[in-house]
Parts: C-alpha cells; sequence; structure tokens
C-alpha cells in the first residue's frame, strides 16, 4: 500500500498557495465559529465534524469553504441556531423528523441515529427528514451507521442545478445517493454519488485549477452544449442560464433519463414523501425563506439475513476479485468505492489537511465578525 | 392524449414480419408451455404474466421471446420447476427467502407480496431472495407493491455482462433498479433501469433493426471502444471478447464510477447479504449448476409518513411542473419514468401484441417438443 502513504484525491496546486494545518486546528477554530453563529455546543461540533470529514476525505467542495455559506444562513436568513428537532411520526421501522430548519448536518445525525436504532429492533428502516437544510456530504451519515456495524443509506435533494432529461434548464438537484457497507477492516465500502454527471463541486475544482470543462457535463438553457472555461461554465451555471446534465448526459441514447430518474426518484422519497420541498422549490441556503431540504436515512442489520462473519468473509471475497479484473490501458488503478476518500483521509490526518490562503482569510474575517480574536492562519 | 393513442415505445419493422395478437391468446399458450415444462398452474401463470406484461410494456427482450431459456433450463439445468420456496429468516421488517432454484418470478411476486404485509406491519420492509434465476422485468414487481398502494423498490444482480469502471471484460450484471411510485389515477411512476449504459436487449434490438451501435456503449476487452454494426458488437459481448459499459461509461470523467457503483451496491444487497451468487459467479439460466441469482425487494407505506391524500397531491404537482420545463430542441418529448412502457400496454391491450413470425415458430417449436397439439400462429 506505500503508493497510497500519501495519497490524495484533490491535486493541491500550486502548493505555495496553502498552508498544511492538523485537522483539530481547524476544528476548534471552525466550532466557535459555528457556537458564536448561535449554535449549541454540541450542534456546532457535528456541524464542525462533518464539515471538517469532507476535507479529509479531499472533497474540499463540501468542507469548511462551506463555513460561509452556513454562518450567512444562520445570521441572515433561514437557519434555525436553535432547532427543536422533534420526531412527528414514529411507527414501527418508520420516522419523520422534523428539523425546525436546523442545519442539515444535525438533523442527518440523529435522524440516523433513529435510523440505527429501529434497524437494531426491526431488522430495516427508513427515517426521513423534512424541513432541514444542506447536510454536507451524503457519505458521512451512511458512514455513522457502518460504525455500528450497519449498511447505511442516505439520500438528500438539494437546491436546483441539473437538467432533468431532454430539458434545458435547472430543476433537480444533484441529488446524491450515499451507501456504506462495513468491512471486517477498513475502509468501509463507500460509495456516494450525485445523481448529475458530475456534482457542482467539481466544477468549481476545474475553475480552480484552470481546467475546461469537457463536452457533455453541461446544456445551456439554448440547448447548446457548454465546455471549456470552466469559471464561465459556472457563471452560466449560477445565472441560471445553464444547468449540469444528469448522469448519462442530456438524452436517452447514454443514459440520461436513468440519471435524472435516479435524482427523480430520490427527490420523491426524500423531499415528496417526507412533506419537505422538491425540485424547483429547494431553496438555497441563504436565501428569503427556509431551504426546506428534504433528507432520507435507512439502515440495514446485516444479521437480519447472515452471520456477520459471513458476511465479511463474502466481501473481501468480491473485493478481492474486483481488484483482479483486467485494467484498462488508460487507468492508473482499479478503486473500490470509498478507497480514495479513505485513503484520503488517512493522509491528511497525519500530514494535515491543506487550506488555501483565501479561505484561510475567509475564515479569519468571518470570526472577526462574529467577534472572534483569533485567527485560523 | 391523442397522440399516445397508439403508441409503441418499440418500432415493429418491417410491420410484415409481425403477426398482432391478443395478449389472452399470447397467455394461453405460452402458460401452457410451462405447465407441460412442469410448473404448476399457478406458477406458470405468474411466469407468464410477467413475460406478457413485459412485451405488452414494449420491452420485448424480457417478454416471451425468453421462453425458450426458461424452457431450456427447466428441462436441462438448473431450473427447479417445482420449487420449495420458505421463508428462512424472518425477523421484524425483514426476510429472507430461499427460492430453491425456482423461477425469479416465482420468487419474487411471492418476495414482494411479504415485503407488502411486512410494510404494512412495520411501515417499510427489505425482503431478500436467493437460489434464485433471472425474474424478468424488475418493474414488474415494483408495480405489484404499487397495486396495493405502496412504494415499491425491487432490485437484482443477474448473470455478467457489465465491465466494472476502468475495467475492460464482463464482471457485473446490468443490475436493474426499479421504483414504483403509486398515483392517483395510472399510469404511476414506475422508474426501471439497468445500471449499464444500456441492457443488452438494446443491443438486441439495434442488431434486429440493423442499427449500429454508437461508440459509447461497449468495450472489447483489449480496452478499443467497440461501435457500428450490433450483430457482430453482441456476438463479441456473447463470446467474452467485449463487455457493455456502465451508466456513464468507461472511465471516471462522465460517471462510469456511479453506474458500476450502483451496480456492485446492488450486487452486495441482492447477492452478497442475500447468500445468493455475485459478479463473476451469477451463472446463466442454462448452465451446468445454478444460477443462484440474488433478489432484494422492499415496500414503503406511505402512511408512515404522510396521508395518501396529501402525497398523491404533491406528486401530481411534480409531475405538472416536469411537463412545463423546458424541452431541448431535439427531443420529442418530456416523458415521466414510467409513461413509455404504460401507454404501450395501454395500446397493446386494445390493438394486440405483434409477434415476430420466427418468435411464433419457436414458440410453436418449444410446444411440439413438450408434445402439445397447438399453434400459437
Amino acid at each position: 500500500m506505500s503508493e497510497l502513504d500519501l495519497y490524495e484525491r484533490e491535486p493541491v496546486v500550486p502548493p505555495e498557495d496553502y498552508v498544511r494545518m492538523h485537522h483539530t486546528v481547524i476544528r476548534d477554530f471552525v466550532c466557535e465559529i459555528f457556537t458564536a453563529a448561535g449554535l449549541s455546543d454540541e450542534d456546532a461540533q457535528i456541524v464542525t465534524d462533518v464539515l471538517v470529514t469532507a476535507d479529509l476525505m479531499g472533497i474540499s467542495s463540501h468542507g469548511i469553504q462551506r463555513v460561509k455559506r452556513y454562518v450567512d444562513g444562520l445570521m441572515h436568513c433561514c437557519v434555525n441556531p436553535r432547532p427543536n428537532m422533534r420526531v412527528i411520526r414514529d411507527r414501527g421501522a418508520t420516522a419523520l423528523l422534523d428539523a425546525d430548519n436546523g442545519l442539515g448536518h444535525v438533523a442527518g445525525v440523529k435522524a440516523m441515529e433513529i435510523a440505527v436504532e429501529k434497524a437494531e429492533k426491526y431488522g430495516v428502516s427508513l427515517v426521513l427528514v423534512k424541513s432541514s437544510h444542506h447536510y454536507g456530504i451524503a457519505g458521512y451519515y451512511a458512514l455513522k451507521a457502518v460504525e455500528k456495524g450497519y449498511i447505511g443509506i442516505s439520500v438528500t435533494n438539494s437546491e436546483k442545478l441539473v437538467a432533468y432529461v431532454n430539458t434545458v434548464t435547472k430543476s433537480l438537484g444533484t441529488n446524491p445517493i450515499a451507501v456504506g457497507i462495513p468491512r471486517r477492516a477498513p475502509p468501509p465500502i463507500l460509495f456516494d454519488s450525485a445523481t448529475s454527471v458530475v456534482p457542482v463541486g467539481k466544477i468549481e475544482l476545474y475553475a480552480k485549477l484552470g481546467k475546461a470543462v469537457p463536452e457533455g457535463w453541461v446544456v445551456g438553457s439554448e440547448g447548446r452544449m457548454l465546455s471549456g472555461d470552466a469559471s464561465k461554465v459556472l457563471q452560466e451555471i449560477r445565472s441560471g442560464r445553464a444547468a449540469i446534465l444528469p448522469l448519462g448526459g442530456l438524452g436517452e441514447e447514454f443514459g440520461g433519463h436513468k440519471g435524472s430518474g435516479l435524482a427523480f426518484i430520490v427527490d420523491i422519497i426524500s423531499g415528496v414523501l417526507s412533506g419537505a420541498a422538491w425540485g424547483l422549490h429547494v431553496r438555497y441556503t441563504v436565501d428569503t425563506a427556509p431551504a426546506n431540504v428534504g433528507h432520507a436515512f435507512a439502515a440495514i442489520d446485516i444479521e437480519s439475513y447472515m452471520p456477520k462473519d459471513e458476511f465479511y468473509r463474502r466481501i473481501e471475497d468480491y473485493v478481492n476479485e474486483i481488484r483482479s479484473l483486467k485494467k484498462h490501458p488508460s487507468a492508473d488503478r482499479i478503486w473500490v468505492p470509498g478507497e480514495k476518500a479513505w485513503y484520503t483521509m488517512m493522509t491528511r490526518l497525519r500530514i494535515g489537511i491543506p487550506i488555501h490562503k483565501k479561505l484561510c482569510d475567509e475564515l479569519n474575517s468571518i470570526a472577526k465578525t462574529l467577534g472572534l480574536s483569533r485567527k485560523l492562519c
């Protein structure tokens, strides 16, 4: 595994623009910001852990660069810093949590805890959440179930960014699907994927790196494919003149109906069925009314179906078989879902998380606005 | 809706090669074949209904053209015509059904019945099946739950046809995901999709129509993309010299890790966790040992989360919003998942199912071999 010893899934270029910091230093600082913005200590710790975990995993689009967005929502409109999150329906293996417009991270952790308790009792469970906000990386919650030995599933809707198949404007969220599968030893299997051809974070990363967006990721609202300069493409998406394509692309030839169909189903279960908003109606974190994001969490008790040892043995066999497949000449390596995130996390726990200097300034400025005297770097 | 009055999703060309027959005539004939091949009357009716429903829905690849495959499996090896299907684990909202190497259609109907009963009691359920065979269209079972007013989910693994991301040989099944959502009035929403870029049935259809396979569907085992003559491409896949690509394509740029990740997760839940075979080990219906296919069925009681009327109202709003989106200039229409199949079914219930004359001959010949004197056409 030596080639993975310093593995990071995201390139850190140019390195002189970044400061590497130990995750605990970042945690303390971010947690203080959220507390100053009105969250309870416990909730501040939860949100911080979700964000810092994303950075550790090399998903910086969902990491502490989002602190500003959440703090803006908390300070202006419409995130409730002290939500009274309540289970408003509870029946057998199901529950519905009203997140009272609090942050999605807090709701997600609570809901997955309930899902695991219910799976312990009934073998499987499905807990929905309404009146929530953006919850960060979907995989975080799946891993919360995995930590307790359960298969965890987490899906959410999100503000519109993606075109429905054969249409050209934003109507669906990137509506990710995350599934975590325990293994005898880490890394667990973690599938965590937007149902769009790429998450918006990937286009943001391309913009930062000055890379060109390939044809097939984004459609303009007049029907033309947009490619090239990622900053410009991003601007078109933000301004409503373009949309990210669903997984499978614009039409049906390569399965655009599959990607947008998955996004639609995720939205029906997490949004329509929960009582949250859906599609066109899900708002951004900072807006004139609450986002009303909906999430869904399921847990599966492996022991309902087979002894855990047998399951672990079978999973190891499967993983080994995947590793032995014939690699395409263009591929660097055959990856199992979750490995890239896991090995990046192992690297960054050791050598620190690279924080862009501009992000550092932004966080310092947020802290100052909130009356804190500390600086991150 | 007049433009949909004679809608059929599959072209019937050239029409002179087909005979249109009323579905009840086909049903009687096919059912008699399965009874003669050793199935009980009840099981023969179930299998027949799944196959004829596929033909009604315009998914002829999964229709009665598969009778030969199943009968061959029943007569030679290794489908058990009189399986003793038993629930071998039953705990709360979960169950595990051993299909005793019977046909997947029979196992699927039984398992979804259990899933609905359990969802009625616990709000949600997950029933797995092992030691099964190919079960036809995944959507059939999702619709069985929908008929009873539940959200139904059905997934299965299948014999290897698809390449894992960045690899070039067959290692995964087309492992479909089907989700059915009830509506106040038909058609229900039915998402039913292989996790590969296309199902093999689409390549078979292209071969029949003499259409060219586009680049991006199939990779040869030396890493070259295969396109063009669909019959040749199909031959390469069948002979093990090529594989269908996952949804999202060969590499990660357009999400091949997403399609193959979904196939992998479907396989873990339906195959690994159930005790069935997975990936490389799932066999074809006719082989030297049982296929050991695994399936998974979930049902969700809408009333656990909100009154059904409210859910129906919300779904209608969502569907109407989708219909109002801005269509891409190249698209004929904005379709909601399940509509193509539904309107084809409505058409074919009225004007009959087109049966290719060669298929008719094949079915007549199967009937004759089984000692039946009737002919289909």
